[in-house]
């Protein structure tokens, strides 16, 4: 046995590492990604503002510009506070963190795998409730839950990843009103939902959100942010490390975030793309097609271990969810531009043909 | 009391957040920052490469180029694994998580302040052990503390940070052999120390080094790394949130760390600076100034809480240690460029005169 078999917490021991399937030359519909890249002349302008970068200099601790530049995109109003991450990833952490030991950390499933994942980094007890069949969330079960574990934070992706919905608006009051948890409403999609609870931020002291950019054209920035009262963000923002956002990062995101109407022009594309995609898959025989709040489509189809295998043989990734219980012959395909699209559909086509 | 008060570990309630001094308009000589900036060849040569960057895809999650750039960089021998991180900050944290519930970490007193507070992020215990008046390790009592508290980690900052000396080896040695925590030994100071224990990584199973680039130059890009065997790195890796570092800081530490020569020139300038520098400040009248291995001078001065005022009075920001009990009177300053340097020296003069 090597050193660090004997060492290793056997919890973390026995999992694997986080897989990321190999992407090389193959359509990436697999992540969640924009298909749309900057533009040339924004670039150019972008690389000329990032000549001042001082690399020899640690990074601004709170980076208040691009705190201010994110509230604007975002019409998040001055009332409010905002913690930043590399990603949400981080963001999650850092709210596990700020639990007591022996915590109970309540979610559902099928949702985001990072809350239990993160929740078993830092050594919490993890708690999931199982969605309805349609993917909704069962409010009996859930009180039941709150009552018999009284979890410290529930996680609820609005809308949830990988099913594309976004739940009851009242299920979820009625979850904030009767806990003692910190809801943290992960709106990862906001950008291609209809609905947020930015504005409920200032209503419930019990809730905050989380957003990112990842899904609006800048996952290569890894930024997250956390939105809540002041008084929380002052409180969680002690156990931040204090230069955990970059220089590069912080100087890139205030240039590009400012685009904000290209920004949203991209948003509507994938919001259309996303209403044609749905159609023509609707009308393939035998794809069970759902309704969609982000810039991803869920469905079941006969054969998805085959179907995934050929997209793939065909060059496009898509994520496949065989080795989820509650999700086998699940496939979930992310939002490309129109012609991605188009090579995505047919593809399909072609194999049940 | 606000919803957050009521919510929050107590243990975190009671800290206070990390906290960055005021340095606008001042001359930076208080965080051991390089000095020297990128010269504007580097700059458009660096900026052509980052023309490239594909904002709207995810990062590489193991930023496979960038360890094989800092392996070249540092010497880091094939055989050993590497784990990056967004400063040394997230692999100390990512080292306790991989610590079980009621886990103790050992470390000293006076160094480096991160081991204590990540620790307390991570709800682990923590214990100090102070070193001697000369500031080094005190084998015997460090030998006991490993028998009374069993740690499960030690970190020991090799040179120590403030203090700037190096640990006797075989001091450090015999705790190695001694323990069976994983020693980690940040070695955030190496380019500027005559020793390493690099080399020693192959030899003791149960031993881990810390770099970062922040002090050779690249504060601004928050690179840490993480160097062991490579079983202890891919069961590490595990806990490593998986797109941890983003795409801008792998292209642009790829690209700029590549410039192997000028680094290393840079850092000789700075050995140079510091010879001169420490002759000069113990030429001063009633300063005792400690030998340093790292990119900073500490010392002791006569009344250090007003020649601390009066250099930032005259625009000079250095590192005042009035709050540390064992470290009052001391003051830390950094090594800055030879004008830089001149003008401190001239001003602490001019203090005293």
């Amino acid at each position: 046995m090597s050193f660090i078999d004997s060492w290793l917490r056997a919890d973390i021991k026995e999992i694997d590492a986080y897989h990321v399937p190999q992407s090389d030359n193959l359509l990436k519909l697999d992540a969640m990604e924009s298909p749309f890249p900057l533009s040339d002349k924004l670039i150019s302008r972008y690389l000329e503002h990032l000549a001042t970068v001082q690399f020899n200099r640690y990074p601004e601790s709170r980076a208040i510009n691009l705190q201010q530049t994110l509230r604007e995109l975002m019409g998040i109003p001055a009332e409010l506070g905002i913690l930043l991450g590399n990603g949400s990833d981080e963001l999650i952490q850092l709210l596990t963190l700020a639990c007591g030991a022996d915590a109970t950390i309540l979610s559902f499933e099928p949702s985001f795998v990072m809350y239990e994942r993160v929740a078993k980094f830092t050594r919490l007890n993890y708690q999931a409730v199982a969605l309805t069949d349609d993917f909704e969330i069962d409010l009996a079960k859930t009180l039941i839950m709150i009552d018999k574990h009284q979890p410290k934070l529930i996680f609820i992706a609005y809308p949830n990843n990988p099913t594309g919905n976004a739940f009851n608006r009242l299920t979820i009051e009625k979850i904030i009103a009767a806990t003692n948890a910190l809801v943290v409403l992960d709106e990862a999609y906001y950008a291609y939902a209809d609905d947020s609870f930015l504005a409920d931020v200032t209503q419930y002291t019990n809730l905050v959100l989380l957003r990112t950019v990842s899904k609006i054209g800048f996952a290569g920035l890894r930024l997250g942010l956390l939105i809540g009262s002041q008084d929380t963000i002052a409180e969680l923002n002690k156990l931040r490390l204090p230069y955990n956002m970059n220089t590069l990062t912080q100087c890139s995101a205030d240039f590009l975030l400012r685009e904000k109407s290209q920004i949203n022009k991209n948003i509507k594309r994938i919001i259309h793309e996303r209403g044609v995609l749905s159609a023509k898959l609707q009308a393939i025989y035998g794809l069970k097609v759902y309704p969609s709040q982000a810039n991803f489509i869920l469905f079941k189809a006969p054969d998805a271990e085959r179907l995934f295998a050929y997209l793939q043989a065909c060059g496009i990734l898509i994520k496949n969810f065989n080795n989820i219980p509650k999700l086998t012959h699940y496939l979930r395909v992310t939002i490309g531009d129109s012609e991605q699209n188009q090579q995505f559909i047919q593809t399909v086509k072609n194999f049940y043909d």
